[in-house]
């Protein structure tokens, strides 16, 4: 069977996540990793993995399948995603929801062009909860579906704290109100503002001598990050932040209620539910399914952009159609 | 736009929910139930709906453009399914697990030659469980899945009681085992016997006289459908019966458990859980949206048997592309 050859741009958490969850599926070889350092400077989390710099990635279309995409979605994504759509088949995790059209639109017209494949917005949200969201509306189209995130780290909003004077360090978490999902589960239909579905705890290291009234209160009344939320603010130590906050876990909910029957009489809840230690190793392995199927699909002369939603389930296994049928259907 | 013109074949629970299901999905349109009864004695849930005589759906390939197969899958699919994925785009739920290879076969054979497709096992188990186990499966490779079904009404072990002499009535509950669960969900990645994972709860109605004691014994050591779990037998009236358990639940989940990293040190725990208040009526559900795939699916020239793996998710939504962007990834 010939190996589907996979290579790496990006040489982040999510890059050496996916360096790792190349090595547990067989019908996967990575070619290498390519980054904008100095490749003499870089040391691969799995020994003897080849780093390249990015430039040499434009003469190695020959030797590379499906290129995996693990810049961030600020500003690696809107320029590596339609330069590489160009080049390779590629997978990435864009997140940024309110872009994804135009980004969508922007690395078709390259793979196109190319003739290979980009499945964009991978990942679990977008990605898994995407999918997720879309079978659940489709089969009970009365209902109502919401997503819950955490509890999970997260990146953006533990930024936003960094930049408040005086404070050394911080990470956020994301953490649902457990009242919500339960009337969520319950069926109640509920309308929530912003603050109701989730709350914020923050895990904060000061200067030495910083005024902490006033950093909790400049983060409490952060607009759009925190103002709208109920936040908890814990001032820690450097090394109570490292050995109790330096994981990255992450999760979350979608859960769809709708109703059917004569009277809409009948509930129905579908919950899909993610707990993850890892969220750039689950990450990585969402991507890596999703090359398979990229892969797989630009075999059958597929090109252009998709997302996750538009790719049949069946691409991401290894196994073949019989054996779907047999043990899995 | 054209509507989807839906037929409905065998007007049993399943049937009168798909009959329920279309009037909530606007592009859709009911053309009429077909039964090997007298037409003139079928009384819709829905007045003004068609019946004909199944023997008619054969002159009226130009009026349908899916069939939705709602008979059983003991005697009524095996014959009803290749019959009209010979005329007919099709839809069914056939759910004999062991047998899908041998139907697929034989469907797809007649679905080639017609130039229709054929969506079969669909429904929540086989259907959006398959597909849940196989997203699962793809994307941590090192990891176990475990379906529990429940809690609800298993028609074939209330039929199997309703044998025992005696037994006027009965109903059968599957409930999955409380511990098993949490076991699943630590990722505690437990082998299970068959009975570790359900126990069972019947609601028996015996005849004046007969022997409870006798009746228990027979049902606690019925091969294959009891004798392997833990069963609790409650003789109740016929009252109670009707009251208390004439409803038809049913739900389940599919846990997928996975490790990652350097040394698998990280856990992933993905759960797909449904809570349904009305079986017949979920399944006719997704019956519906797959109906709406196979249309579409035909259009582009798709034929052949397909299983819900196959089906790529954006087929299922009413929601173009552009707009699935937008709102759903």
């Amino acid at each position: 069977m010939n190996e589907i050859r996979i290579g790496i741009i990006g040489y982040g958490n999510l890059g050496k996540s996916v360096e790792l969850g190349i090595q547990q599926n067989d019908d996967m070889k990575l070619i290498g990793v390519f980054t904008r350092r100095d490749p003499a400077t870089i040391k691969t989390v799995i020994e003897g993995v080849q780093v390249f710099h990015i430039d040499d990635a434009e003469n190695m279309t020959d030797r590379i399948d499906v290129m995996v995409l693990c810049g961030g979605s600020m500003s690696d994504l809107p320029e590596q995603g339609p330069l590489f759509a160009g080049l390779f088949n590629t997978v990435d995790g864009y997140d940024t929801h309110a872009k994804i059209p135009d980004y969508f639109n922007t690395v078709n017209k390259n793979a196109l062009d190319a003739g290979k494949i980009s499945i964009i917005a991978s990942g679990w949200d977008p990605g898994l909860f995407s999918i997720n969201r879309l079978y659940a509306e489709a089969i009970l189209p009365v209902g109502n579906t919401y997503t819950f995130w955490g509890k999970g780290i997260s990146q953006g909003h533990s930024d936003a704290i960094r930049r408040v004077k005086g404070v050394k360090d911080a990470k956020q978490y994301t953490i649902p109100v457990e009242n919500a999902v339960e009337a969520v589960k319950r069926c109640d239909m509920p309308d929530f503002t912003t603050g109701e579905m989730h709350k914020r705890e923050c895990f904060v290291v000061v200067e030495d001598g910083a005024d902490k009234k006033r950093i909790e209160h400049e983060i409490k009344t952060m607009p759009n990050y925190f103002s709208d939320y109920d936040t908890e603010v814990h001032f820690i130590t450097e090394e109570e932040l490292k050995k109790n906050h330096s994981g990255m876990p992450h999760g979350g909910l979608v859960i769809h209620c709708g109703k059917t029957g004569l009277k809409e009489s009948h509930n129905h809840m579908i919950e899909y539910k993610l707990e993850l230690d890892s969220n750039p190793d689950f990450t990585a392995n969402v991507l890596i399914a999703f090359a398979r199927a990229a892969y797989r699909l630009n075999k059958e002369g597929v090109s252009g952009a998709k997302t996750v939603v538009d790719i049949a389930p069946a691409y991401l296994s290894t196994k073949s159609a019989d054996e779907i049928r047999k043990s899995i259907i």
